[in-house]
Formats: structure tokens, sequence, C-alpha cells
């Protein structure tokens, strides 16, 4: 069939499974063609894909209602939903995005990025409806790895009491983003291997007529025991203690066993769970036999060998020059312990972990617990590293306030994928942490304008013993410049100056600072002399060094690539106030009041205007302001 | 005894469970009494008694580790660890603080005021404890209210999946705060009546003997039935599948009981939990009576009768006002759902409740959950108002960003207990949100200068249509006020002059106002005409009365009780860099970069300087400033 030509999954219904295979069979090979140019999270959609048709098949959207757990799996949604020829543009600037995006579809009833938010959302759909007096169904869709999310489990908890209406499809392909961990998964192990309910009943008849009948002081007993048969009876237990009805284990690639139980779920009361069990990377060979992940999120490939077409001879990757400080800090520390919430291959810790197997400590897909179990570790004088995407350190704003900052502990957090993070797009924007963190008493934080000041600042991290300190770094590649051999510690609060300059200083600091320094260059060639300082850190700032300039009032221009508001920038004006620098001439660039979509990190730079050339124009326009004077005169 | 003696838990290991509970009684009449006049967590105290002299005396504090949950059922720890002489301060400034505190005791080893972080933190414990070769024991105990908070779930998860020892106690008093929801309170419940493991176990025995063996086809079956037992012998299977080894349920009142199950659990390899029985309030007549909330946290009250010492006449509590508002939207308007997180009775919706018991979703300690769920609803088109106290919104900080900002959706939040609180002290201070809520995109936040505004504000809130929106109103009661008998919409970003004035603007919102309207009084004593503003909308700004200001340039005052870092005063700072206002005076005053204990409100505010007088001393500092020149020519 033509696929492009699906505008609407309705046609599903009248298709007999043997024509859903053909259709399943073709966009697996869309999808292995198409991202081979493009990247995306080709092993997750390629799990996928008989369980999307299913649910097509079995619900009506947008009616139903479909909600994606994280999102990164509704490649074929979108596909079924009229957008298949949009995916020349997955990912990629102004084009088709990578997760559920409401304005793109009426199919797409709920947008993720984040993990575990899908039963929540689902929730509130449930208690609408019911509050309306509607009766469509409302299918969340969640893997294994993230109903260990906190709120996930809240989520089960509140819906398993309610007793609503409510289809919850567990796609289970025994990872989250890498190797699962926690007992949930273990659980979900035995559930696995213990077969299926309506394979056992007819044995379980023939054992029950066996036992005798009995009576007297055992019938209390008797009566416990049948209640216990539930347990023999339905491997996943742990669900139906959460009230649940459980369905399952059920082939994710076998469309007969999903209708069958899709069916049961649909004439069953309460919220039921179907445990689906998927194999990630399904009908690509390449992804199949990856026994890290599966190919979970990928860049362009060859698509007969499954070769990644990568830049030859890029410099190190941030996650990597940090990960190789950590071994080397460990070696020499046997305090230093790492903690990961599901990002042993993100955050390239596999080689720390092959060393140091009891020091690096994977929570699983659980934020909040990896920061205050790094505070536990912090009272008891050890020196936890916890290393976290700045967008999900979000999700732990509450332990570093109350169990970290609080306690004041040592608790050191390397903050990856800080700045804008391209084609993941606005769910996956490091853009928060600097106005979040920079409000918490005691904390510390700092950003590397490259990778050898990186590993300086590692060393300072697990070195410093006053309270919480974060080092923030990009997603990407390091620079290319030399590594010194032995680490150092940098002073709290020191900025550097990076180039003299007497007309201006530019406060900036990591990626934006090679920005910096470009717009300096075309800055003198125009007679302007600009200062550019390496404000590495963020909080506490460089009290000497801006009470100097300001003591000169020389004006100043903050750059940063971070939301503006409570920022680094508004730091420096706070600065100004408190000690009544009252003519201080100060100007901000940054990240403006909204979401920032996907795209490559260069043009959306350019989209928000942080970029060289509005640097430039930036300084012409704050010089005659604040400097007028001094800087009229000085051009005679 | 003389129980001020008592300066280390160690005496307890001499006493029989006879004397032991002696000390019970005495240490209940000594809370019982000393609660009289200070107020406090008595309920949850009365509980914990026995519990806690039984721990105290199976554990040696501080090599073992012992972790209060929450943290305010922690007063009998603090007895038995030399603090009794301090009760006559406690919760009061400069006192005895009423959660654990490190700097007060080396036997408070974890400082809590929040739920669901004990067993994140012990967890960080037993890790530091097995890597360093140690071997003492790491104790948590936590509420069955606590337990549903999703962070609790996730170490739960992580606990048992990594087998190290933890003895873990669920001190269950079938309460929360208040009554109790979800999935787990009531698996709780069928485990709290199932009987003990050791009690069915002889009558279990003898059942087996009456199956026969059975052989070929069946024995496959067999097998499995035999695992199932374990259900049926255990009532906490749902503690077993989560990899713990499960004891209970135990009389948290019998101190045979309790050392039984501490004496099971000390010789237990791997994660044990403990699930002890206790009664709120137990030991006192008119706690145990209290269906509400077993006299959770109490202000001063009669020993003899209970009755409550409460001011006369007091005006409305601010929550109070916010529910009947609420109730009486929920008649005009079918949307309208109020969500909260256990705290029904601390946010006074019970008449809300009686009235719309289908629009009340009480979802338990899950801040999480409760918010993307009500993003949820208000992708149905549902109204939902989250009524939320400050402090625990934090937990829901990337709920927030990611699910309600970034999708725009109309959830209103109710922020209760903003700014100070007081006697719960640091843990509780209201003080981080408008520095975390103002950097969203699409968010708006206000706050009433009184009840009256507050209604009006709920009602905006409710009627806005165009994304999140934000009520913050402090702990306590209103200002007594007359109330309108119909609610207006408050246009989007408006400030108020509440006082003209020419020589300065002080611009404040909420309970600053007053004290600004009274410094004003002084201000023009002193010869000083100081306009006052009620700068209700905090984001957006009211942009047109800045524009008027700063192009006349008078100085300004900003005031907040609220951190300054990012706060309101930053976007008046921000305000005036974004529109170039060069030479603007502005001053800010707020809450400095520290953690503000406990005490009363009033000296809190005297401590960080939030006061009339400081009002005066900023304004007569700030206009020679910025406003020199036409100042003195004023005043000749």
């Amino acid at each position: 069939m033509d696929l492009m030509k699906m505008k609407d999954p309705s046609f599903l219904k009248a298709l007999s499974n043997e024509e859903l295979e053909n259709v399943a069979s073709e966009i697996r090979n869309f999808l292995i063609k198409k991202l081979s140019t493009t990247g995306g999270h080709l092993g997750a959609n390629l799990g996928v894909v008989e369980l999307t048709l299913a649910l097509h098949k079995a619900f009506s959207s947008p009616v139903d209602k479909l909600i994606w757990d994280v999102g990164h799996q509704a490649y074929i949604h979108k596909m079924l939903t009229g957008r298949t020829s949009q995916f020349d543009t997955l990912r990629q600037y102004k084009g088709l995005c990578g997760f559920p995006k409401r304005r793109e579809s009426e199919h797409d009833v709920w947008e993720a990025g984040h993990s575990s938010t899908s039963l929540s959302a689902a929730m509130g759909m449930v208690l609408a409806r019911d509050l309306k007096g509607e009766n469509h169904s409302i299918v969340p869709v969640i893997g294994d790895g993230a109903l260990t999310g906190g709120m996930a489990l809240e989520a089960l908890n509140h819906i398993g009491h309610e007793k609503k209406n409510l289809i919850v499809i567990l796609n289970d392909n025994e990872m989250s983003i890498a190797a699962n961990v926690g007992a949930l998964h273990n659980a979900l192990g035995r559930m696995r291997s213990a077969g299926k309910y309506n394979r056992v009943k007819d044995e379980l008849e023939l054992l029950m007529k066996k036992i005798p009948a009995v009576g007297g002081k055992l019938a209390q007993a008797a009566e416990r025991f049948k209640d216990s048969m539930k347990y023999f009876m339905i491997p996943g237990m742990l669900f139906e203690e959460f009230g649940f009805t459980y369905y399952g284990p059920v082939d994710g690639h076998n469309f007969d066993d999903l209708f069958e139980n899709l069916s049961y779920a649909k004439k069953t009361d309460g919220p039921v769970l179907i445990h689906v069990i998927t194999e990630k990377g399904k009908g690509y060979r390449p992804a199949e036999t990856d026994i890290k992940d599966k190919w979970h999120g990928v860049g362009p490939y060859k698509i007969e060998s499954g070769e990644k077409i990568k830049p030859v001879n890029a410099p190190p990757a941030w996650s990597q020059v940090v990960s190789d400080t950590l071994q080397q800090k460990a070696r020499e520390d046997d305090r230093v312990t790492v903690v990961t919430p599901a990002m042993i291959l993100g955050s390239k810790l596999e080689k720390f972990q092959n060393e140091f197997p009891n020091r690096l400590i994977d929570v699983g897909i659980a934020e909040q617990h990896a920061t205050t179990m790094s505070a536990g570790l912090a009272t008891q004088e050890m020196k936890p590293f916890l290393a976290i995407y700045s967008t999900f350190l979000q999700r732990a704003y509450d332990q570093i306030v109350h169990d970290v900052c609080r306690q004041n502990l040592n608790v050191a957090f390397g903050i990856d994928r800080a700045g804008l993070v391209g084609a993941d797009g606005e769910t996956h924007q490091g853009v928060f942490d600097i106005a979040f963190l920079r409000h918490l008493p005691n904390m510390v934080v700092m950003m590397p304008k490259d990778e050898n000041e990186c590993q300086h600042m590692v060393h300072t991290a697990l070195e410093y013993n006053d309270g919480p300190i974060a080092v923030r770094y990009p997603r990407g590649n390091g620079l290319g410049v030399e590594m010194d051999q032995t680490l150092h510690s940098i002073p709290i609060g020191s900025w550097e100056i990076v180039q003299e300059g007497t007309d201006v200083a530019i406060l900036t600091f990591g990626t934006t600072l090679m920005m910096a320094l470009e717009a300096r260059k075309e800055l003198a060639a125009k007679g302007i002399s600009a200062k550019v300082v390496n404000a590495r850190f963020i909080k506490p700032l460089d009290e000497n060094m801006l009470h100097q300039f300001m003591k000169a009032n020389i004006p100043l221009l903050t750059i940063e690539e971070a939301v503006l508001q409570g920022g680094f920038g508004s730091a420096v004006l706070e600065f100004a106030e408190a000690n009544a620098y009252q003519n201080q001439s100060i100007r901000r660039m940054g990240i403006p009041d909204k979401f920032i979509e996907h795209g490559s990190v260069k043009e959306l730079l350019n989209e928000i205007g942080l970029t060289k050339e509005n640097v430039v124009k930036q300084v012409e326009d704050l010089i005659p302001r604040g400097y007028e004077q001094k800087w009229l005169k000085s051009k005679g």
C-alpha cells in the first residue's frame, strides 16, 4: 500500500491480521530507510509497530485517547495519522517533531519527552470523561523503564484506588533506555516467565479438585487459601495488588494475541493493565543485535551494514571528559561514588562502571531518589557525583532544595546537556537549571569554557567540602583543546579575563564564550575594544572583578545560553543594585521567555539572536548608552 | 524517673518491658502537658512512644542510624537524646526545632520536613556503609501516607533490587495526615486483617499435608502452586514482590511484639520491612477520638478538656476564603474540579468535598501526580484548581515546566502558605515559588493584598483561558476586610496604586503591602511622599505602570516576602534593563540568600529586616541616590 496515503487510522479496521502484517512490514522498511538519513529513535519505534497498529484498529482515535509515555515511540502513530510525508523533516528545524505534538494533529492528545507522565495525564482524562458522562477509552502506553519513575508509581497507586475504566499498556522491552534496574523489573521478569492465566487455568482446576474439603479449625485457613489462589493463577499479582486487572504477558508482535487481550480489556470494568512484551529494534538486525541499547536514539547510518555515519576525528564528548575525570578521581579517592538515573550510556559511564562496579549506582529512571540518595551518601562522608541531564534534573528540584542545599551536603552535580540540545526539542533543552539553582542558598554553579577546564571543574567539585556544587556542560563534543595532565582546583567564585579590552566587558561562560571572542574581533575592526571574561562561576559571582568593573563604570554585556529571567545576567543586575552602582550600564543576552522547539543548535541560536552578529550589535548599542562621555571623547 | 536526666538512650538497654511501659507513660504525660502551651505535632508523637523506645533499645544510635521520615514524630527521639529540658522552647525562635536537626544532636543523622525522603536517604547511608565495610544498622521510619510519595516508591524499587541490609519500619496509623487514599492503602488494610505469618503457619502445615502428591502433567503446576504458598503465608506479599522480607503486622504499642520482630529483622539478610500498627494520638482521649486528623498539628489547648485555645473572632483563614470561593465557582461551572495532595484539612476543603464529592480529587501525598493529572484534566476542557502549599509545590517543578507550562494548559494553582510560615521552620517556608515559577514561559503569578482581592483572584484564575495561572496566599488569617458579594476578574498584569505619592514608589504585594502603608505614614511625617503600589501581578508585570514610573524616573523600592534572587524585585531590574532605563534608581527588599529557621513570622521578618523601620530607612537612603536633584530642590 502507499503509506503516504494514510490520512486517518480508521482504514485499519477493515484489515485482516495478514494485511496488518504487510502494513507492519512496509512501515518498518520505511522507518529504517528514512531514519538512515535523519536519525531518530529507531529502536523504540521498531518495537511498537504491531502494537501501534493494533491499538489504532482496536480503538478509535481521537475520540479514544492514545497517550504515549515519553513519546519517542510515536513515529508509527504519526504515520497512521497523516504525517508520513513529513518524515524527511523529522526532528529538523520547523519540521516534524520527534515527540507527539498537539498542534500537529488532533490524534496527539498529550505531549511528552520526559518519562512517566502518561498515567497521570490519563487519570486526568479519565476523571474528565466520567465527570462529563462520556464513555470513550483512555489508553496510556508506558514502557517498563518509565514505570519506575516516581510519578508513574504515584499514579498507579491513585488509579488502582479509584477503580475507574482505563487501559494501561505496559510496553515491556526489558529495557528502560538501556538495561533496567529495580525490583519492579525483577517482578516483570517473573511475570514474563510465569505463563498465562488462561494457559494454567485448566491445570489449576484439576489440582483444586484433589484438595479434600476441610472444616472446623481449618475452615478459616482454607478461605485464605482460596484467596491465595489468585496469586497462583495470575502472574501479575503485583498489579492486582495495586487494584488493576492484569492481562498478559502478551506477544507484542502477534496480532492474534494483541487483539484477544485488547478485547478482554475493553470488556473489563475498572483499571486494566495489559503486559505486552516487545522487542526493541525488531526487524532491523543491527538494532536487534545491539546489546547496549538496541539503537535507542541514532544519527544517520548505512542501511545495509548498520554502520553509523559519524564525523571523523571529532573531539571527545563533554560527557566522556567528565566520565574519564571521574574515573581518575575515583582511583585516588575511595569516597568518589557516581550516581546515574538510567543514563550509563548517555553519560558515557561504561568504562567507569567496568573499573568501579560498586561505585557506579544506576537507580533507573528515578531522579528524585538519585538526588536524595546522593544526599544520604554525603551525610556519611562519601563524595557522590550525580551525573544527570539538565532537563531531567528539573524532576529533583525539591530534593535539591530540601535535602541537599538545606542540609548543605557535599553533593556534586554533573549537569549534562546544559543549554540547547537541538533535535530533541523543547522538552529536552537544558535552559532552566541556572534559574532554578541560582536562588538556592549554599549552591555553587559553574560552567567550563572548554573540556580542559571541564576536567578541572570536575576535580574542583569533588575537592570542594563546603556544600553542594554543580558543573554544567553542554551536549556534544568539546573544542579539541589540549588537556592538562595534572588536575587542579579552580578557586570558587573566580572569573578569568580571557581577552583584555577597555570599552566594554563581555561576561559569559561555556559555549557562548567562543562566540564572544569572535564578536570581539569584529568589534576590534570597528574600533571598539572589548574585554571578554570567562564568567565560569554563575554562583557565586566574582565579586572582586565586578566591583572593579563597576567602579570603572565600564559597560557590561552578559551572554548566556539559558533563560534570561532569573538567570546569570539578572545576577549581575542584582549585584549592581545590592551594591548601589547606580549608573552602571548592563545589557543581557540569553533565551527569551518562550519554549524553544527542535532544530539544530545553530538554527535555534539564530532564531533567538544568540549570534556573533547580535553581540556586535548589542555592544554598539550599549556603549553610547552608558559609556557615552568617555567613548565619545576617546573617539575624538 | 526524671525525664530531664535522659542524656543518652543507652540507659534503655537495661530496662524491662514493664519499666519501659512506665517510661512511655511518663513521656506521654510530659508531651501532653508541654504541648498544651507550645503546640506541636502531638498526635503523631503520641503514636510512636513505644516504637521510639523500642528502636532506641534494640539499636545503638548514633552508630546505628535512625531516620525519621517527615520528622514531625521525632519528639520522643529528641527527649531520649538529651533534649527534654528544651521542650519549653519547642518550635519557637532560636528554640528546639520541631523536626530533626543535625546541629542539635549527633543522633539526628537526617533532617526532613517534607515527606518520603527517608528511604532514599537510608539507601545512600547503606551504600556508604557497605563501601566502607562497616556493619551498623540503618533504620528509616516511614508512615503509610509518606510511602505513596513517588520518591519513596522509587526508593523501594531500588532498595528491593539491591538486596542490601536495611530495616524499614512502616509506621502504619491508617492515615497520612488525614484519611489515606490509594491502592497501597487498600493493600495495607488487607495485610492488617490477614493475621500474622507465625500465627497461620501451623494451620498451613496441616493443610499442606492433606494435599496429595501429584505427578506427570501436574508436576509443573504443583511447583507453581508451592511458590504461590508464599502469598498465602505472608500477608505483605506486595513488599515481598518489591524484594523485601516482610514482618508483621506488629502491634506498635506492645513491647513484646515489637522486640520479637525487631529481633527477627536483625537476623535477616537483605532489606526488611516491619509493618507496625500504631494509633495516632494514643493515650490522650481528645486526640484519640478526633476522627478528623487525630490532632496532627495543634496550637495550645486545655489539658483536661482538650479545648483548643484560639483567638476569638479572628478573620477567616486565607485557605477558607479560597475554598469558599471555589465552592461558589463550582456551583456556577461544572468544569471546576479541585485537586489536593492529601491536604483536605489543611486547605480547608471539607465543605467543598461535602457539596462536590466527585469534583474534589485527593490523590494522597503525590504532588507530581496531582500536577500532571491536573494538566490531563485541562486537556479535556475542565477547569482544574490545584490547591497546594508553596513548599510542597517544589516537588512538582518539572511537572509545571514540562506538562503544564510547555503545553500551555489551563491549570489554576492555589499556592497556599506562600511566604514565611513560622513555627514549622525552614523546610516549610514558602519563599521559593516566585523564583521557580517566574522564569517559566506562559505562567501567570499573582498575590492578593487582602482576602477580598483573594476571592476575585480565585475567580480570575478560573476564568482565565490562556494557560497556567497561580494565586499565592499566605498562611493564617486574612485582614478582616469586607467581602464583595459579586466576583469579578482582575485584568491580567494590572497593578493598583493604593496610595499616591511623588518622591518614591513602593512596589509590593500580599502581606508586605500593609507594612508599606504603615511605613508611608512615617515617611510622610518626615516630609517624604511615598506612592504605594499593589503589585499584585508578579508575572506579568504591569508594564504600562512601570514605563510611567521609569519615564518619570521616580525611585522604586520593591518589597517581597520571598527570596531576592530571581524574585519580583529582579523582574523589575530586568524590565529596566530590557527597556534601557539607564539611570533608574531601584532598590529591592526581600529574603536574603539563606534558609530561614523557625520562629514567629514577626521574629523572622525582624531577623531579615523586612520591617516598617527598614522600609523607612531604605527609602531615605534611596531617594538621595537616584532622585537627589528633585528631592533636594523640593526640600528647598
